[in-house]
């Protein structure tokens, strides 16, 4: 439509996730490429489910008028080659991006893809694995049952707004059984802990200031002045000393949550505990 | 090594995802890939947070001696193309997972991609968002909390065992803040649900038979026999019928989750609520 494909108008860019399953893993490549741009206007479309070549010809024609890309995670063959073939014809950049590794396993392993969409998501016991640590994080959280300390694969511990909710989750997503236990002067220390394996506890910890920080924009969001104890430089001072007389006693690993995302810290808590030889069950 | 690529050895095979951030897309490309090769052997390995071009060229070597695949999701172009050139002296299989969609949203929106690994995981306000619905999603897990309820931009409603907990989890990850509400016969039904928008309620039902299975299976690993109440058919059946008609009453959508994996049903909550305009936040 317009020549000039560095104007205002073409900073925009729809792309389409499709796939055949829950379209999950292509919607998480392109939120990855997506975040790569911060100056243009995306727009990510998911199309879950999609099994027939009616549908994907359809799909192509949207994307053809709106200058849009495609990014495909489709398992059944006769859809990829659907999709190569009207993309081709259309003029639509459409990316395979399960296609390459899936004819990769193949060629190297001698085996044929099962070519059943979903497999991914399948009720088997690794999937049942995972609810059920999904459910001991949400029931061990917040130390709400001190027993949780003695059965989980990890237990996090660190003062308030440290992450160890978020942190919790994601790694019940990645089959450990975690629990969570809060740090604060005036509580007891759980005798639980002491009794755990120190490889299996990690200890968070923040810088001050950050944590001066969000614990001021945690009161507001609750509709309360940020001036309480709560996030007060002398209280956090003395919070976090005291989380670390806890953790040097403890003798566990400590890691700075400061700046970093949760997906980010998760990974180093998954690190460490993998090298400590701690298996999710 | 052996000729013969199709006899038993060769149906292991090596995948390492290496990234310049904390590596999760591009494991959940290795993992909906291998997930199609159910009678092949194969081994993830996650390299995260690689930065130098000597790390890149150690992982080549090390794929190359095991006949391994290789999936980058690097940022920094010129750890793209040093994998790109050792791949291809070294003989390796390397896919670029996320170079293609980078390239193709440059071309389509004029702009450059940022290059910096970890913008996916940015401490941005989507990422608090995220972080606050799962805090939420645990707070407001079971009905703990009924004032949850009108503060949620989804209540999930059904029996024991219908997946509420993980789901709730999984939608918190996408920025929706979810209650869910079990509906047994014997507790009151909470007041606020007659309140809520009834497109923002979701009803969970499951067949009687595999409620039966699943609650039977959770009684053993409760170490409970499997012929209490809870999973008996009679019980089963009362207590379908009843969260049938408070759905029926409640004019709400209802989706089946039976065989369906939680993935699968998010997304057909979300397609609902979005349709029903109920954006996350």
């Amino acid at each position: 439509m317009n020549g000039n494909r560095f104007d205002e108008a073409s900073r925009h860019c729809v792309i389409y996730a499709v796939s055949d399953s829950a379209g999950e893993t292509g919607e998480a490549v392109v939120r990855a490429a997506v975040a790569q741009f911060t100056n243009a206007r995306t727009e990510i479309r998911r199309r879950p489910f999609v099994t027939d070549k009616s549908h994907i010809a359809a799909i192509v024609v949207e994307a053809r008028d709106e200058q849009a890309i495609i990014l495909y995670t489709l398992v059944l063959p006769h859809l990829r080659e659907t999709m190569a073939q009207h993309a081709l014809r259309d003029g639509v950049l459409a990316i395979d991006a399960l296609g390459p590794l899936l004819d990769g396993l193949e060629w190297r392993t001698g085996i044929k893809p099962e070519y059943r969409p979903g497999l991914n998501h399948q009720l088997d016991a690794d999937y049942f694995r995972r609810v059920e640590a999904v459910e001991f994080a949400v029931k061990h959280d917040d130390a709400k049952d001190h027993s949780g300390i003695l059965k989980a694969d990890i237990v996090l511990i660190g003062v308030s707004r440290t992450s160890k909710t978020p942190l919790s989750m994601y790694l019940a997503h990645r089959k450990f059984k975690v629990a969570n236990v809060p740090l604060v002067p005036e509580l007891k220390l759980p005798d639980e802990l002491l009794r755990v394996p120190r490889s299996r506890i990690v200890g968070l910890t923040i810088g001050k200031e950050d944590l001066n920080q969000i614990r001021k924009e945690r009161l507001k969001a609750l509709g309360l002045p940020d001036t309480a104890p709560y996030a007060a430089p002398d209280r956090i001072e003395q919070e976090l000393t005291y989380a670390r007389e806890v953790m040097d006693r403890l003798g566990c690993v400590v890691i700075d949550v400061s700046r970093r995302a949760v997906e980010e810290t998760a990974s180093l808590i998954m690190e460490h505990v993998r090298n400590a030889g701690v298996q999710p069950f």
